[in-house]
């Protein structure tokens, strides 16, 4: 019956595919599932009252405006509180540099929508992350993947990969989605000066930088780009595009983040947001300006920090405990995952099934390499487990990575068994 | 310094413009000005004290789900609240069948990326709606545009656009955005007759279907497309795709729209919305499945009914009393806009700089042509002003119809003298 549409799909759909966490979020709803899967906020840390309250002032004295139609940059007291906000981080925005996106994920969309022609390359990180993939893959982008380590992107990689001409960069210097690494600040030097010595511009995406829970707060390329690059040519934002987000801060069912660009720049992603979806949700704008308000944002983020920092250490505890030496990890110094390296002669696909069998769900890393080989034999992304620690409680973090550890230790002594029947034949 | 970013814009993005409405908005917030150029619902029927209360039990029963991530598809008890409630019109949707989308716009924005490749044809009534044109521009269509009359599209000239082979048809039936006017119940079956003779499918855009002032209700393309030529097929949704929204009915500042479509177009539709920005905003569906519960919308939608109804009656018993006999205009039966045509010799750049002076605004008719010409002399738009009567109040509108037509007598006048003067020549 719907063979008139269906025949009807642009090229650009060609390969579409429902992405694997998405699939995997419709399992995992089974009850007595630990999920480790997907990237969720502890709902218990959500400010809940400040909401109503928020609510109940923003519908009692601005409801005509607050459910009306809005400017499709933003609800201009929340882009300044945005922009004040973020120059305690060194990032000195001016309100007409923030334009407020439906979720970070439009503000990826957008960013395709307005730079990537079909065949465009564009520089990412091997591992990245996969909701910037499939943004960029609907506009027929192509990659360039460079490694990254536990330092972040390997810079030292970088000089060929840059010489063929991406149409940019796509970096999270912050404990990234999937691998929980962070760019040390050495590279984030290198990496500004090659971005401007090749002329290829930056997309930051910062969707948990204020969630560090040890270490120092390192510099944001975009403030690196404008204090080493463009100190002597006023004030501009320069090479960098920067994104950020409340879904990790206040709440991700708000669907609030941002992007901070050359205003020339925000009047382009402007119009294209125009043709995506008018403005955000101007409710959900006024909402959050009324909660984050009055410094209330700063405490509320050190609460969450204390949160996800004992549940983050409670699963590095775990693993230690529970996986076997060949097995390693990675130590995030903030935000909400970290990331498991396998031995190689593991089959990540039957640990992954073995594992929602024991009631304990994780991402198989393939997900998150945008050039990774089918072939079993040669998929990096095959080795490893993104695992999330923010979501389940401490007592739930431990009981799954017990249950873990059995799924993949029988997988280990399968393999050790079957090594040694190979070396016996 | 932007540099890097702006010589990078790719290819679709060229003669991006803002809306000339986008634009116009800024302009009129001046005080004084009495707007009929918006399509603004009137904020005195929001319902704010339900809002309230439901925002209050969405926070206190179910906060934990309402500010977390959700699925892609929407919130379903709020699909499943819309399908009940479009059944009542004739639409037998199921749940699968409906996507929530962030507004009306998101869905006419997904639907150019499902479905057009650059240079396909969009068959589109003459004048339409300015942001399907924006939506789709983006995905490089080309447009076939069909004259309309007081009865909506002219089917009678059909035939010809529909063998060139469009890909599908964007009609807007009921109360068409910008000119008022409804497509007959004769030329709706014409339509979807003729939809399935030449394999052309429609996209029916229904944002005001409710909001009916006087006449009998008339059946959508979706049911008729099911009706005369499914019927023994079972279900499906066929050759239609169907949208509306609760802009209009609710309130727009929630960006809550829907797509009713075939179940594997949902699913295609939905694996662009994730990339595009995960899901709509999780709060408020929430709260709009709160506040339209329980029977509150049909009631609400009376309320609503009549207070339109009264302005669009104040609009043009204004019209009758101070336009000059030379100028006419559409009688909506339900809707936001009227349609004004002007004598030909009119110039209408000059008649909205002098109405903007005289403080009151419309849209000029020329943004709604997909083809139109910017030579003066063949632009067919520029006979037209879209006047919006739902926003201002009826002693607004009164005033602002007498501003109007002064701003237009002293340009019928100068043409007269004009035309006077050039036969003397």
């Amino acid at each position: 019956m719907s063979t008139a549409w269906t025949s009807r799909y642009a090229a650009r759909t060609k390969g579409l595919t429902s992405s694997a966490i998405r699939d995997l979020l419709k399992v995992i709803q089974k009850p007595g599932m630990i999920s480790f899967a997907g990237g969720l906020p502890a709902p218990d840390v959500f400010p809940v009252q400040r909401f109503k309250e928020a609510c109940h002032k923003v519908l009692t004295e601005q409801a005509s405006n607050a459910l009306q139609y809005g400017a499709t940059e933003g609800y201009e007291p929340l882009r300044e509180l945005i922009a004040n906000n973020m120059a305690r981080y060194g990032i000195k925005a001016r309100v007409e540099n923030v334009l407020i996106t439906s979720g970070s994920q439009q503000a990826l969309d957008l960013i395709g929508k307005l730079f990537i022609n079909a065949g465009d390359h564009v520089l990412v990180e091997a591992p990245t992350y996969l909701g910037a993939l499939q943004a960029f893959n609907i506009y027929g982008a192509e990659y360039l993947a460079v490694p990254s380590d536990e330092n972040g992107l390997r810079t030292d990689l970088l000089e060929a990969p840059l010489r063929s001409g991406p149409k940019f960069m796509y970096v999270l210097p912050n404990f990234q989605n999937p691998a929980g690494t962070t760019l040390s600040e050495g590279r984030r030097h290198e990496l500004v000066l090659l971005a401007d010595r090749y002329g290829i511009p930056i997309v930051e995406d910062d969707p948990y930088g204020q969630l560090r829970y040890e270490g120092e707060h390192l510099p944001p390329l975009v403030v690196l780009d404008r204090e080493n690059l463009r100190r002597d040519k006023g004030y501009s934002i320069g090479n960098v595009i920067y994104l950020s987000t409340f879904s990790k801060t206040l709440a991700p069912g708000l669907r609030l983040g941002w992007i901070v660009a050359p205003p020339e720049v925000i009047g382009k992603l402007a119009q294209l947001k125009q043709g995506a979806d008018l403005h955000t949700s101007t409710f959900t704008q006024f909402v959050a300006y009324e909660v984050a308000r009055d410094g209330f944002l700063d405490s509320h983020v050190k609460l969450i920090r204390q949160v996800y920092r004992e549940r983050r250490d409670v699963m590095l505890q775990a693993l230690q405990e529970f996986f076997p030496p060949a097995v390693t990890w990675t130590h995030p110094q903030g935000g909400l995952f970290l990331w498991v390296t396998l031995p190689q002669s593991l089959d990540i696909q039957a640990i992954f099934r073995s594992a929602l069998e024991q009631n304990v769900a994780f991402v198989p890393g393939d997900s998150f390499y945008a050039n990774d080989s089918r072939d079993k034999n040669e998929c990096e992304g095959c080795r490893h487990m993104r695992l999330n620690f923010s979501n389940a409680t401490p007592e739930q973090i431990r009981e799954g990575i017990r249950r873990l550890a059995a799924a993949v230790k029988s997988h280990v002594m399968d393999a050790t068994v079957r090594a040694e029947l190979s070396m016996g034949v």
